[in-house]
């Protein structure tokens, strides 16, 4: 759609002018979250939290029918916990919240810190380490196995530079926990539970995503084998949303967990763990947003609906919400994707104008408008937030009713396919040497740094040491995807020859 | 029931022996939670925390039925932002987890704090500050009232002496905050969500609740009013489990909450806060536990029902296991309070008595055995928690499925009944001096003095400085409650003509 000089878009500056802050407009605009007056941690607003609980509620079943059941561990860490594994306290004792007193006394006017604790207490960047020291108690027989525990919990990370929802230091996550008897079971569960995280991007949020495998360097602290999702936002940069770690016997021999196995031997457990978060929202948004505001999936939008009544007239205003209560009365009795159908009807008083683009900018999938005359010829006026704003439908009750369904899923494949359009465009697989890489990852434009790149599939030799020279590209091995061509070429950094395909990109 | 010799409760110690004690029993026999590797935290185990989640379930459905919206403020709390609401900052500062530092390093090969933050933050106790400070920006106008929110949240309280759900360091509740624009409004609401609490308390939970208000002495800090709901535990002490603050304008002065009224002024919003947490969890076990274990009222219960299939014989486990799976398809397709009716098949390999018993530990409603016999009679042997473990019932399937749901009901209407007549029993309305208080509040036997006293319903003259003599004898006004009988007569504590009724207990 070519748009008029009057009808300029709802966010402003637009993807195109300059991304990043177009991000922040977009969540302002759709009244998601916003920076909280603590450093680095945010406020999620009644309608982001709500995008989280339904993110939640697909998850937890998933989790829950995959055998798992949740429990609830403690925030503080004990400092020593934390040294027990050689990798883990390097990967995490640089950015973490230390608690060292607990008490607050009064001193020459000022509240000032009292009551210094014995062992400082970290607040849990992640809940391995506390974990780890509890199953060891948990986890006495092969009976005990498989131990399979999820949380819902807060977990904070001290970042120097944060983006809401993209990168807090405190964010909300999942985070699952298990013991296996055999490193195979755990391998297995590990690449269970990422598929769990592909169904929910791909089938609920409708993002296209790349599964594979970390390469060392980008490996979770203490994990043999980090597998991941990537995702390719729209200024052509990656995103990991989440990440599952088959940690082998890494944390059971830090933590002594060890079993009877059943012929009579003591053996160290094989664990997991597997963690997704807020940082979703923030994929959602970079994924699907247009320069109009958000745009939702229909299997993720708090509201699929929302009914405007149209109250010019006084005197048709009872009338006109009656008509708007039945219409809602009836979509909410309608099932999509096995659960009731979401109506809301906005009864604000504003301009009715200003409630329209206040749900576009939300990125509600359907918005249906109805006045005095509705009433009348029992119609309605349908817009579909994955078409022009402009584009409206006069439709009957009747065939509202019976599209509906259809309509949301309709909307919800076309969110897909523009994204995995999106994705495989920007994705290149002709790069062969470094300084082809090089040249694609350098800006053409000076004046426009961050639109340009994409994904680069190209060969890797696995040779630890060559991932330092993406340092200078701001690049990184974003996975060795599961995907292999199985061909032989040229490593693209080293040269040497090489079979693994690997992904490079810049990534959030 | 009189117990044979050979036949001892599951619990040891039994609530007479040993009170406090047969407490922890009945958790770890339940797998409820556990203490933590730091002090004065929990772990809430998948038993426990499934009892949390049907909590959550039934409350979070109701406080947005009653028009909140879920948020999430940060977990840290500015120390000056605590420091504004006078009272506020005297309750909260004794207590409090500090952090100081963002980082750790190493120094002479032990990890340190390091990083040291200029200003500290607090862990929140809870978030009345942080979140009177962001209501500053989002209220503006009388057009944005009512503010109604709510958060699920941990919290942390450094408490001196901990018991599991009772009072621990760190706790899991709710945290309703909102600003109206008159006072009548708060008030209103604060007693509106007293009331939801209630329901949750004695309709869903099984506990009898007496409602009233807080004397000043045991106000929240910063409170206009502070209402509550109290509970007779089976030590006949009470059990304040969760509360409901009409602020006034105190927060909105202290964070300059403003709005312009609709005739063009500005004037301070008035606000309340109201929260609950797992605390009601240790309510649910002091109230209906008994000496065998838990008794879980059906509403909050994860499992309705336990099929036990009994597999002493190799040659039929195929066949008893798919009669197990038959009745649990059955019985999942009904319908309880709404909801459909959970039912799970225990297939662990354990002796079916153990089994057996573990579920009562655990107080599942209904446990259903079914052995070979079973399968040719299509019969099934029934025992109800609220009834002796010894009182089985045969039953057809079709009368199982025809009576499930007015068994259910009929155990959740007994546990109510139970504990409403345990709280009337021990509830005294004939003590008029203080010499009779104290006497009554004086143990009797001093190698039992946890078995003693119960709820005094006096008249208090409303002095606050009277209060002070109830120290001595360890117990407080728990509230006055709202049902008053209007006489006359003497206060208790003082011998002032008085006509306000307040109820006295020992308190947990």
């Amino acid at each position: 759609m070519t748009r008029k000089p009057d009808n300029p878009p709802a966010i402003s500056p637009t993807r195109e002018e300059d991304y990043a802050e177009w991000y922040q407009q977009v969540i302002r605009a759709a009244d998601l979250a916003e920076n909280a007056p603590v450093r680095g941690c945010m406020v999620i607003k009644p309608w982001g939290y709500a995008i989280w609980e339904e993110i939640k509620s697909y998850l937890d079943a998933r989790i829950k029918d995959t055998g798992h059941q949740n429990v609830y561990f403690p925030l503080f860490i004990p400092l020593s916990f934390l040294e027990r594994e050689a990798a883990h306290v390097q990967g995490f004792a640089k950015e973490c919240a230390v608690v060292t007193h607990h008490r607050l006394e009064e001193k020459d006017g000022k509240l000032v810190p009292a009551g210094e604790l014995e062992e400082p207490l970290i607040v849990r960047p992640t809940s391995e380490t506390i974990i780890g020291d509890t199953f060891s108690r948990w986890v006495q027989s092969w009976r005990d196995l498989p131990l399979l525990i999820n949380q819902w919990a807060n977990v904070v990370r001290w970042e120097m530079r944060t983006r809401l929802f993209l990168r807090t230091t405190e964010f909300l996550w999942q985070e699952g926990h298990t013991v296996h008897a055999t490193a195979q079971e755990a391998r297995d569960e590990a690449q269970r539970m990422l598929n769990v995280y592909r169904e929910l991007a791909e089938e609920v949020l409708a993002i296209p995503v790349i599964l594979g495998e970390k390469s060392p360097g980008e490996r979770f602290p203490g994990a043999e084998h980090t597998y991941t999702f990537e995702m390719m936002m729209q200024d052509r940069k990656a995103l990991q949303a989440g990440t599952s770690h088959d940690l082998g016997q890494n944390f059971s021999k830090a933590f002594n967990i060890r079993f009877n196995t059943a012929d009579g031997n003591l053996e160290y457990g094989y664990m997991t763990s597997w963690g997704s978060t807020t940082r979703l929202i923030g994929a959602l948004i970079m994924t699907h947003a247009d320069d109009d505001g958000l745009r939702l999936p229909p299997r993720i939008a708090p509201y699929h609906v929302v009914i405007i009544p149209v109250l010019v007239k006084p005197e048709m205003q009872e009338e006109v919400l009656a008509y708007a209560e039945k219409i809602r009365a009836s979509l909410a009795a309608l099932v999509f994707c096995g659960k009731p159908v979401r109506v809301h009807v906005d009864k604000r008083e504003m301009r009715g104008g200003d409630k329209n683009w206040d749900w576009i900018k939300k990125g509600v999938p359907l918005r249906i408008e109805v006045g005095p005359r509705d009433v009348v010829s029992q119609k309605c006026m349908l817009t579909r937030r994955d078409k022009a704003h402009t584009e409206k439908e006069n439709v009957t009750i009747e065939h509202l009713i019976s599209s509906l369904s259809s309509i949301l899923s309709n909307i919800q494949e076309t969110y897909f396919s523009q994204a995995l359009e999106f994705q495989k465009r920007h994705t290149h697989r002709d790069i062969t040497t470094f300084e082809e890489l090089k040249a694609f990852f350098t800006p053409q434009n000076e004046d426009r740094p961050e639109i340009h790149g994409g994904f680069v599939v190209a060969k890797w030799c696995g040779d630890p040491e060559s991932e330092a020279k993406l340092a200078d590209l701001k690049i990184t091995i974003r996975c060795l995807p599961f995907e292999q061509s199985g061909t032989e070429g040229r490593c693209c950094l080293t040269g040497k020859s090489a079979t693994l395909d690997a992904v490079f990109a810049k990534a959030y």
